[in-house]
């Protein structure tokens, strides 16, 4: 049996969108900047996408932006405001659970001149509202905060916050990190007060190396690729059809089905905690309710190591993540177990399982067998 | 008949190519970073290609960084050396018929306090040693010059160029925007001293949002996109494994056939410049012998406006382009024609056929048959 866990750092692509990839490819394979009808074609591609994005947003196609993924979207939104605001303040705020894509380009800003407010997180890895409060300076110019927390599936107060700010600072921007988010909550950034929004397309069975930045047309953003004015200059390239295309496909896809796709995690999520919990020396992180993300359970075991219980996992064909995935290979980046208390050791033995509504009940129990099985001789191992 | 003359501005993708981007994402769809065996399938996708690619230009792997294209790395090899360079000197070259996406990064850097000196070129677009030499300076820390011109076709003696440099000014990068290039010449950085070079996939029967930048060991390049530490740090984001994969094999495939389908390109650029030649009012932009890149002709009508007649020749099926491709919605980017000295008039006369492989003697002559009875109905037309 295959069971693959690990949805937040990749998922599976849609067999529909994967066609529709293909026939990008092969049929409307013209650059949307082109004048003739294969030129056409292929724009028709993208303007479509944009629709259908602009539609599970609530929002206007003109506002969506094809970046190559979430972390450029994050590089783009944080240094476009930045270069763009640069003579308006110098204050910048996020926290210390943002994932490494938001963290270092405020760790960059911060080196070149920035001041940077990180806002710590609660044990459940939440922001207080308090906090961004009393870190708001008269010279703040962004806000980033993160929608669902990539390690723990804790979710941030982002509607608390975007109505603080449209109240009482209507001029700092509000850019959210949805990349963990969309796809499993329905996210309208005019509604919730939020200016910038990052996806990324393969969280939820789109394309690799595509993703979107949603910008509200009162930012002052700066490109952060320039070249022969693609996407109103905002960014330049020749428009990567094929993954703009699935991205749009998978996007309306999730969002027809949101509903029964949430109800279906939380059901297979609850079915896996309540094995966890009934396993010794297991602690999760964060939430374990309906006000965590449907679709990540952070679990530290004791006494074992995680990345020999990954590799213990792997071998009964169950594929999960150690810690934060996007960035396995690299233990440093592991900060929101950290944020939020962990000890050492706790964080060493922890484990993420991101599911996708491809993943069946039947999996979960295979994977419980599997960890009651491995457990007791991993952690015999371990005390020797 | 479906003849389509702008493979410039990008080519149908190869068939077994996007059979392999669609096996990446149905089954090797696993994040690169992870550590199980998805994890591991996927990065060695990745590996595989960089091998590829790396052989092409007799280099080595670890100097080929997966970007979203050619701007992309284009912006990255400027920005990232002016960043990595700013203590050593403030003194960056290139020249005017750079592609936007060198363009403009030249000129962001040009309003950051950058001195930026910019070459001209003789009347066949090509820039003269001379000019270069006799405008590096002590403080000069990078020069960037294309290696085909994407508008006209024109070669930049970057051989020329890269002997002098190493031998007189080995502290200067040089960077070449190969993307009009690569897959058309054997380029070996190495042996052509050139330290970055940038490259798009979708020019090559690859992928659309996937291109590379090759970079040489000793340049202290500042990565552009922050994030989980992929591709070491210099280039984050979730690896694009399908796109990868493809550019690696569209590489390999063109490298395969280099020598045939370059003489079959100028055969066939021949026989269609040997029919343009004999109609009347024609002007040829830049080169047209094998000094010239194989697969672009720019040809100058004299009476009709480019628009028109690429419209006229797509209601024949033919696709061309006006002027340069990339961004032909925006006139204001002509500038290569205005750079060897076109008339306005010649400039919006001016229409783009370019080559691939896939094109037929049939479909020249079929073009050629086209303009033939179009044109003076077009002239015609005009003068009225």
């Amino acid at each position: 049996m295959e069971v693959y866990l690990d949805n937040s750092a990749t998922t599976p692509v849609d067999p529909e969108v994967a066609a529709l990839v293909l026939r990008c490819m092969e049929e409307d394979y013209g650059n949307a900047a082109s004048l003739h009808l294969k030129g056409t074609a292929a724009e028709k591609q993208v303007r479509l996408a944009k629709e259908r994005i602009a539609k599970t947003l609530r929002g206007e196609p003109r506002n969506i932006f094809f970046t190559s993924g979430g972390t450029e979207s994050n590089n783009w939104a944080i240094f476009g405001t930045a270069e763009g605001y640069r003579r308006a303040g110098k204050h910048l705020i996020t926290t210390v659970v943002e994932h490494p894509s938001v963290r270092n380009p405020f760790r960059k800003l911060s080196e070149e001149g920035w001041d940077v407010t990180w806002l710590p997180v609660d044990p459940d890895g939440a922001v207080r509202l308090s906090d961004l409060e009393a870190a708001l300076r008269p010279d703040t110019v962004l806000v980033s905060v993160m929608y669902v927390n990539n390690e723990i599936g804790a979710v941030e107060p982002i509607a608390e916050i975007g109505e603080y700010l449209h109240k009482n600072r209507p001029d700092v921007i509000f850019h959210c990190d949805a990349v963990q988010a969309y796809g499993k909550y329905r996210i309208q950034p005019k509604k919730l007060h939020i200016d910038l929004l990052s996806v990324s397309g393969h969280k939820l069975h789109g394309p690799k190396g595509v993703g979107f930045l949603y910008a509200d047309d009162r930012v002052k953003l700066r490109p952060l690729i320039l070249g022969g004015g693609q996407q109103k200059g905002m960014r330049s390239g020749t428009e990567n059809v094929p993954g703009a295309a699935g991205l749009g496909l998978a996007a309306e896809k999730m969002y027809n089905n949101l509903d029964q796709t949430v109800t279906r995690l939380y059901a297979l999520k609850q079915r896996l905690m309540e094995g966890l919990s009934t396993i010794e020396g297991t602690h999760f992180n964060g939430k374990t309710d309906k006000d965590s993300a449907p679709h990540i359970v952070s679990c530290s075991f004791a006494g074992v190591r995680s990345e020999v219980l990954l590799h213990a996992l792997e071998a009964k064909g169950i594929y999960v993540s150690s810690g934060s995935a996007c960035s396995s290979s690299h233990p440093s980046e592991i900060t929101t177990l950290l944020g939020i208390g962990l000890t050492k050791e706790q964080q060493e033995g922890t484990i993420r399982f991101s599911l996708s509504g491809l993943n069946t009940e039947e999996e979960i129990d295979y994977t419980l067998a599997a960890l009651r099985e491995t457990l007791p001789v991993l952690r015999r191992f371990t005390r020797r």
